[in-house]
C-alpha cells in the first residue's frame, strides 16, 4: 500500500493533466458531426495504453467507432482480468446550462467539471494509470487486458460482433468495470446488479399536414394531444406501468434482500434538496432505493411536436413524437419488453391517428454474484483503501454489455465504480471529484493483488 | 361590371406579378431575424398604395412593426370604408415539407404557392388593385381608408394603441376585411362570426437539472410525463374541455340557427380524404361545422422537452413545455378564459413539479350582423359577381382586431374573404387560387358601389 500511495503522490499532477487532456476531446458518439473527435479520442487512448506499458495495442475497426484493445500477459498460468470502459460521451446539450464549457474541463472546489469527467473517461482512465503504476513498480500480479469502446452511449451496437469474433483474444477470468457510482467516500459501496434497457421512439400522425388551429381546431384530432393522452395512460394512479405483461418476468426480492438493500444510507430530505423537488414520485409500495434499483421504470426522455420556436403559431400539428425508455430488472428481457410496448402502444392508438413505434436499442439486466472470488477481491481492496467494508447496492443504470460478456465469454463482471450519484451523468455540469479519481487509482492495484491471491487459494 | 371585367382582363398579368413580388418578402413577424424584411414589406405596400392613387400615405411607427395608412377622400359627406389587412406572415417552418420554397412564389395548376399567398398578402392586395381600378376608371363611389398592419400573426400587440390614438383619422362607417375563406367559387359564403383566442405557454419543472434516467428514473417525477398527464386531463372522454367555468359564458345557438349553419355544403368523406385521416375527432353532440364554428376548443400548438436530437439520450429532463391555445366563441372573454386556464392548470399540478403559465396574447370572438347595410352590400356584390347569393357561415379562426374596431371606433366589420379552407394557411405549401384573386378584385368595387347606394337610400 505504501508504494502505491507514494507513486500516486509523486505523479498526481501528471495523472490529472492527462485526464484533463482526454476530457478535451468532444467524443459525442450520438452526433455524427463529432466523428473526427471520437476517432482522435481512440488514438489518444491507444497511445496512453502503450506509454503505460501495454502490449499488442490495437485500434480495432468496427462498423461504427473503433474499439481500443491492449494487454499485458505476464504468465499464461496466472488469472486474467479484462478491463472494460468507454471513451465516448453523452451529448452535452442543453449547453446553456453548463457553468463552464463541457469540453473545456475546469476545476472548482476539488472537482473536475466536463462532459465525460465521470462517465466514463475519468473512471476508465484510472485503470490505465493504475496499470502504469503496477508496471513501473513491477507489481502487476496477474494478466490484464483492456477493451475500451466508443459506442457505449449509443447502445454498443458493434461491440457484440467484436466480442463474438475475438473470444480467444478476450479470454479472461473476470471483467472489471468502473462505470458506476458508490454512495460516498465515507460509505463505499459495490454494485451487485444493474437494470436493463429498452429504448424506443414513438410517432403519432394525425392530419397529413400542419393545419390552421382555428379553421380545423375542434374537428380534427391533434396528434400532440393524443400523444399526451397515450403517454399519460402508460402509468396508473399508483405509478404502476400499465403495459399488459410488463411485470410478468420481474424477479421479486425476498424480505431479507429488500431489508438489506434498504439499509444503505439514504436521507430523503438531502435527496429532495439536492434535486430541488418538494416531493418524490414513484411506484407505490417501494422505497426510493427499490424504485431505482430493483423495479422497472418507463421514462419519457424527449418529446416534441408542432411549433416550438419563439412566439406563437396557431398550428394544429401533423405529427408529434417522443423518445421513451424503460429500465428493466433481472429476469425481464429487453426484446420481449420492447415488443410488449409496441403491441400495447399500437393497440391503444385511436382510429383518428396513426402511430409508429421504432425500437432504438436495448440491454439486459444483470446480477453479479457476491460470493465470487472477484467480488471478494473488490471487497477486500475497497476495505483496505477506504478502511470500510463496501455496502452491496443495486445500480439503476444499465451497462448492457455486462450481460453480453456473460453470454459470449462466460465470465462474470465486477462493478467497481468510484463515481457519485451527484456527478450529473448525462446532465449539464457533469463532474468527478479529484479525490475519487486518486482513490480509484489507489484501489485498483489492490483488486488485482487480491484477485490473484484468492484465485490461487481457490485452486 | 363590364368596365371592371375589362380593366382586370387588361391588367391581369401585372396584378399577378405585383402580388408575386410582394410574396417574395419573408415578412415573418414572429421571428426577429426577419426584421429588415418585414420593414421592407411595409415600404413596398406604402409605395403600391401611392401608385394606386391613395393620399396621405404614411408608414406609421409603433412600438413594434409599423402600420401602413393611406386614404382617398372624394367627398366628406359620402360614406367611408376602412380596409384592414396585414402584410406580415406566419413562420414557414417546417421548411422541409414545402414543395417549393415559401418565399419563392411558384405557380402550379393555376395556384400561387407561397407563405402569405392567401393569409393575408393575396387577400389585402386585391383591395389595393380594386382601388386602383376604381380610381383609374373614375368610379370610386365612396371614401376609402387603408390600414395594413405588420403584427397580426403575433397578436396585433400595437394596433390597439394606434387605433386609440388615431380615432379621427380612422373615422369610417364600416371596416372591410378579406382575411377569411369562402366555401368555394361555386358556393360563395360570407362569414358572420369569428372565434376569439387565448394563447399561452405552460412550463412544467421537475428536478433542478437533467438527470440520468437510470440512476434517478422511477424515484423522481418526470416533467415530460407529468405535462402529458396534465394536458391529457384537459379533455374528458366526450372531448369536452374540463376547465371549470370554461363553457359558462358560451352563447348557445337556437335550433334554427344550428340547422341553417348545418345547411352549408359539407362532405365528410371529402373532408377526411383531404386531411388523410380515417376518422374525425371532436366534442360529442356537435357537427364538424359546429365544432369549428360555434364551439370553443383547446389545442396543443407545440410541445417540447428533454432530448429531441438524433439518436438516444437516457435523460430524465428537468423541464417540459407546451404552447396551448383556446378558440373562443361569442360571449366568452379572452382574459377571463386565460385566467380560468391558469388557475385550473396551477391547481391540478402535483406537488412534485412546479408549473408556470405564461399568457401570450388573446382576442375576443365576434358576430357580425347580417341585417346591416354593409353586409347587404357584400351580399349583393357577391351575388352579382358570382351569380349566387352567399351562404352565411361562422369562421373558426380569429381576427382579434374586429372586436377592437367595434370597441374603439364603434363600427361593425364585414368579412368578405376569398380564400379556401384548403389554402394551407399556417401550413407548408400555403396557396391562393389565381381565379379567387381575380374574382376578389372584381367583387370589391361592387361592394363599394352598393355600400354607397344602400347607405344613401338609408338616409
Amino acid at each position: 500500500m505504501q508504494t502505491i500511495k507514494q507513486y500516486v503522490e509523486e505523479n498526481k499532477q501528471r495523472f490529472l493533466d492527462e485526464l484533463l487532456e482526454l476530457l478535451r476531446f468532444p467524443s459525442v458518439s450520438a452526433d455524427p458531426s463529432y466523428k473526427e473527435d471520437v476517432l482522435n479520442t481512440a488514438d489518444y487512448v491507444a497511445n496512453k495504453l502503450r506509454e503505460a506499458g501495454a502490449e499488442n495495442v490495437e485500434i480495432c475497426p468496427t462498423a461504427g467507432y473503433p474499439i481500443v484493445f491492449g494487454e499485458k500477459i505476464i504468465d499464461p498460468s496466472k488469472p486474467t482480468v479484462l478491463v472494460y470502459g468507454h471513451y465516448d460521451v453523452q451529448p452535452a446539450d442543453p449547453l446553456e446550462l453548463w457553468k463552464t464549457p463541457p469540453f473545456e474541463p475546469t476545476i472548482r472546489d476539488e472537482k473536475i467539471f466536463a462532459r465525460g469527467a465521470c462517465d466514463d473517461k475519468g473512471q476508465f482512465y484510472m485503470h490505465i494509470k493504475a496499470f502504469e503504476l503496477m508496471i513501473k513498480s513491477d507489481s502487476l500480479p496477474c494478466n490484464i487486458k483492456f477493451m475500451i469502446e466508443g459506442e457505449e452511449e449509443v447502445g454498443s451496437s458493434n461491440l457484440g460482433l467484436f466480442v463474438k469474433a475475438n473470444k480467444e483474444r478476450l479470454k479472461s477470468d473476470v471483467v472489471l468495470i468502473s462505470d458506476t457510482s458508490m454512495i460516498s467516500l465515507e460509505n463505499p459501496s459495490l454494485e451487485t446488479g444493474l437494470r436493463g434497457l429498452s429504448y424506443l421512439e414513438v410517432e403519432v400522425t394525425g392530419p397529413n399536414r400542419d393545419l390552421h388551429s382555428g379553421v380545423y381546431g375542434g374537428a380534427v384530432a391533434n396528434p400532440a394531444t393524443v400523444l399526451c393522452q397515450l403517454i399519460a395512460s402508460l402509468h396508473d394512479t399508483n405509478n404502476h406501468i400499465t403495459i399488459p405483461g410488463f411485470y410478468d418476468d420481474v424477479l421479486s426480492l425476498s424480505e431479507e434482500e429488500r431489508n438489506s438493500l434498504n439499509e444503505a444510507p439514504y436521507n430523503e430530505d438531502e435527496f429532495k434538496n439536492d434535486l430541488g423537488v418538494k416531493a418524490l414520485w414513484g411506484e407505490q409500495g417501494y422505497s426510493t432505493i427499490e424504485r431505482t434499483g430493483i423495479r422497472p421504470t418507463l421514462e419519457v426522455n424527449g418529446i416534441w411536436g408542432g411549433y416550438i420556436g419563439e412566439g406563437a403559431k396557431t398550428v394544429l400539428p401533423s405529427k408529434a413524437s417522443a423518445k421513451i425508455s424503460m429500465r428493466l430488472v433481472p429476469n425481464q428481457q429487453s426484446d420481449k419488453i420492447t415488443q410488449l410496448f409496441k403491441e400495447h402502444f399500437e393497440s391503444i392508438a385511436p382510429e383518428y391517428v396513426n402511430v409508429k413505434v421504432t425500437p432504438h436499442h436495448g440491454g439486459e439486466p444483470v446480477v453479479t454474484p457476491t460470493d465470487s472470488v472477484a467480488y471478494k477481491a473488490a471487497e477486500k481492496a475497497i476495505e483496505e483503501s477506504f478502511g470500510k467494508k463496501p455496502i452491496p447496492t443495486r445500480g439503476g443504470g444499465s451497462i448492457p454489455i455486462v450481460a453480453l460478456f456473460e453470454a459470449e465469454l462466460g465470465i462474470k463482471t465486477v462493478l467497481m465504480g468510484f463515481g457519485l450519484d451527484s456527478d450529473n451523468l448525462h446532465s449539464p455540469n457533469e463532474k468527478y471529484d479529484i479525490a475519487n479519481y486518486y482513490k480509484g487509482i489507489e484501489t485498483i492495484p489492490l483488486f488485482h493483488k487480491y484477485f490473484a491471491e484468492l484465485s490461487l487459494e481457490q485452486n
